[in-house]
């Protein structure tokens, strides 16, 4: 799944594509199912998955137990995808730096038209049930992201970086939401109000 | 429907009781909807929806065109009772109290298990359309939000109320999404989120 390269144009270029004819069906069903659960929500049927994946029911549940395991296996693999968009890898910036990369990243994302908001959240948001095998991979995943917040926070020597990390999971959460409600871009508004949050708790332009 | 009065037990209560047989049709059809809507999901199809609210589906089609109405309409209720919840009537408190009245009952529906978050978010994220009338009465009321808190910050003089009004959306939707992900209370974070917010714009304690 493409919902959430770095750059939106790729994304909305990317989302439609099919999953390659060539791939293992387990990959086929994978990839289909991470791309119409995100488009469509988590309702589309078992049918219309196969058909889009080219996979027999048979064979699907042959590779999977139930549409639920699907789901879970391809929120997984689409949290992986979305988080790499976000999260930079290692360099030499500042944690203030590091942290509001995210942010710009979020804020590009919302610029695309096939940008539907966090995966995680839509899915969490759908289920209504906590206790589904996807539920739990949101909540793990956005625990990551925590978790990702919290470590820079550390690193940046602020008095609560545990509060502050969940602070900025709330921020990134409510301003995907935002994208999604409003239907259009974030004009800034997810990487303002981190910086709020970031020099609220000390951490200034040169940290 | 009852998805959010200001006690999480009176909710958690009131959100299975069916609606009254007594009323109206049309009534009935709404207040069904509202509940079915919110704890299902916007998927939930018009035999259901018509089975909870005793009516029969030629009643239905006679009161609305579709389903599409039905939601919308039922959302709009939804949305006024959530709002009701949620926003303060007028009294004499400053600003800052009156704002931060609205993330503390926020922390207070996110205790109660029948809160499966802001219906409004729920409804625009679930139906990935933003042309459909529901996200579009969606949209209407989280303006209303904003508005409420843009008002409210321009009172207390903040340098810029509108995006002190846009920040505490963010902050209050990023809350109530992550009461659902993490399927557990809010304990504070809501409430202590904002106040950093509008300790920045420069709303003290005295504010």
């Amino acid at each position: 799944m493409n919902v959430s390269p770095p750059a939106p144009t790729a994304a909305a270029a990317t989302t439609t594509a099919p999953p390659a004819a060539a791939a293992a069906p387990r990959e086929r069903l994978l990839e289909a199912a991470a791309l119409l659960f995100y488009r469509e929500g988590v309702h589309v049927g078992v049918e219309a998955l196969c058909r889009a994946a080219g996979v027999s029911k048979r064979s699907m549940y042959q590779l999977f137990t139930s549409k639920d395991e699907v789901l879970a296996a391809s929120l997984e693999r689409a949290a992986l995808t979305y988080g790499e968009a976000l999260i930079p890898r290692e360099d030499d910036r500042p944690p203030r730096a590091r942290i509001l990369h995210i942010f710009e990243q979020l804020e590009s994302l919302s610029h695309s038209p096939a940008y539907r908001g966090c995966p995680l959240v839509a899915t969490a948001v759908e289920l209504k049930d906590p206790e589904h095998p996807a539920s739990k991979v949101a909540r793990r995943f956005k625990d990551m992201l925590t978790d990702h917040f919290h470590q820079e926070a550390r690193r940046a020597g602020v008095p609560d970086p545990e509060q502050l990390a969940r602070q900025l999971t709330v921020v990134f959460d409510g301003s995907s939401v935002r994208a999604v409600v409003q239907a259009q871009p974030l004009h800034g508004l997810a990487v303002t109000t981190a910086t709020t949050l970031l020099e609220a708790a000390g951490l200034r332009q040169e940290a």
